[in-house]
């Protein structure tokens, strides 16, 4: 068996990639992830670019190992976001939320790795033309920001794996070592985890969110604002101010304005739990328990390999 | 490594439960998937109790391997079904939609084994205590009525497994041996295929409704009817008449007029692509050809195989 493509494009030890999420995914838990032997990634999405080049530069202090930018195309700044990470030969960059035709030969260029998000095959196929090194298929069940299709990681990692022929890094649901081995099933060289990263030591968000998300259980995150971006959140106060707007056809103006600015670093960061926009994974409902990332990866590793094994030796 | 409990409980020999599904899964499918090694499912839902006893008869006619019926318990005449099944000695019965608690016993009192299907751990933990042999564990993905919480297979699976001790059934998006393999992954010891055979040479759905879930893509299926029974269809014209009723806060009585009866019917037997309720999981998006119940079975097993020998070898 060849070694695992995600883990030579990387050049990391495990193939599990950590989201980057706004107001959770600092210098602090990209270190620790990189540290544990996964890829850790800084989200920019959050961060004004002075900002990002200030955590860029405190995870270099710390290590030497590969890490990520997070970079949601959409992002006001994006030609400064770009410039910094090419500045500070970041070498790889996970781009989403955004046309990939852009920014990826540019980065290419300065022999950037280059990582799309899609939640859909049409748009892989659309990231592999662009020429990116690899996909992240992310599915329903993901927190935050979200596609239209509701197509779910079960079903759109193997559609995504049949139609490139670049590695695929599963995203959506994956919080465990047998997630981890039932997207590898599906075909999927690489998983990427989230939500069992905002919910760790390392995580920036505050500790308000946490618990929320530690005590929720089954269908308690919903995906909404269906008529702007879908994103899936924790439900609360803010969610039933959406539910209201849902209800009596209000415009994307209104959208607009219920939502404003801010209401994400309200919730995550703040721990504003009523007023507060709480992106959040499905599989919440499964974490019971803040860890350190190195707890986190160690343990999905060994869980991997005991779940792999197990499945071998099924008789029927 | 003990037999796998779901082939021993069914006396089985592949642990793949043929979903019942409405004027798709009557004896012609259920005994060919039986003869293919695995549990065929003969659907009572959309049968006169006199039409589902013809079918057990024809049936045994035909085999003497074990098989299913399936039964959504808020049938009208549940108690006539109920009678049919113990006089016939249907040798496992499949639960679903109402209370586990009311015909369980009644039923294994008759050395019937009895599954119920669920979509939550709460229904899970509910069906194993009123004593059922096994538990159907359905995401989000599946086809035709649906849970509340939109919990998907990947999520769903593993924390049913851990919830109780009896073996679990994965349903939703499951059409190939891959994602059958995932499923083990996640700690079920079975998988029930729905879509899959949906779209078979023995299914009694009309040739329409096939071609036109043949060719859907992703984001063709949508869960919808959520302010009454959930239910995944492909979305067509009485799915814009369903969307009119949502954005105008219709009341219960709306959507019932509308739905009125025999929607399932005029769609899936009757080939009404309009006016038909198309009811089908998102996995069809995945599903380009027609096969025999015996093609999908042997093509299930032989990529399970491959695939959990894939996976053992995994360099990292």
């Amino acid at each position: 068996m060849d070694k695992n493509r995600i883990c030579e494009l990387f050049k990391i030890k495990y193939p599990i990639v950590q989201a980057g999420m706004v107001w959770v995914s600092g210098q602090k838990l990209a270190t620790a992830v990189s540290l544990a032997g996964g890829l850790g990634v800084i989200g920019a999405g959050s961060m004004h670019p002075e900002t990002l080049q200030l955590h860029i530069q405190k995870l270099k202090q710390k290590t030497n190992l590969p890490f990520a930018v997070n970079i949601p195309l959409l992002y006001p700044e994006i030609d400064k976001i770009i410039e910094i990470v090419i500045t500070e030969n970041v070498p790889i960059v996970i781009t989403s939320a955004g046309n990939p035709n852009i920014y990826t030969s540019k980065l290419k260029a300065h022999d950037i790795k280059v990582v799309h998000v899609v939640s859909s095959v049409k748009f892989a196929i659309k990231a592999a033309n662009a020429g990116v090194d690899a996909i992240v298929a992310e599915g329903f069940e993901a927190g935050g920001h979200n596609g239209r299709d509701e197509t779910t990681t079960l079903v759109l990692t193997p559609m995504v794996v049949s139609a490139v022929n670049i590695p695929v890094i599963a995203a959506g649901g994956i919080a465990s070592g047998n997630a981890m081995a039932a997207c590898f099933a599906l075909g999927a060289e690489g998983v990427q985890v989230g939500t069992r990263f905002a919910l760790s030591k390392e995580s920036s968000a505050h500790i308000s969110y946490i618990n929320a998300c530690i005590n929720a259980g089954e269908g308690d995150t919903i995906l909404t604002l269906k008529n702007t971006t879908p994103v899936r959140m924790l439900k609360n106060e803010l969610y039933n101010q959406i539910s209201i707007l849902d209800q009596n056809n209000a415009d994307k103006e209104a959208y607009l304005q219920l939502m404003g600015k801010g209401r994400a670093k309200k919730g995550i960061f703040e721990g504003d739990l009523k007023e507060g926009e709480l992106e959040i994974g499905q599989v919440t409902a499964a974490i019971n328990q803040v860890k350190t990332a190195k707890e986190i990866i160690d343990e999905m590793t060994v869980e991997f390999k005991k779940t792999v094994s197990y499945i071998h030796t099924i008789n029927f």
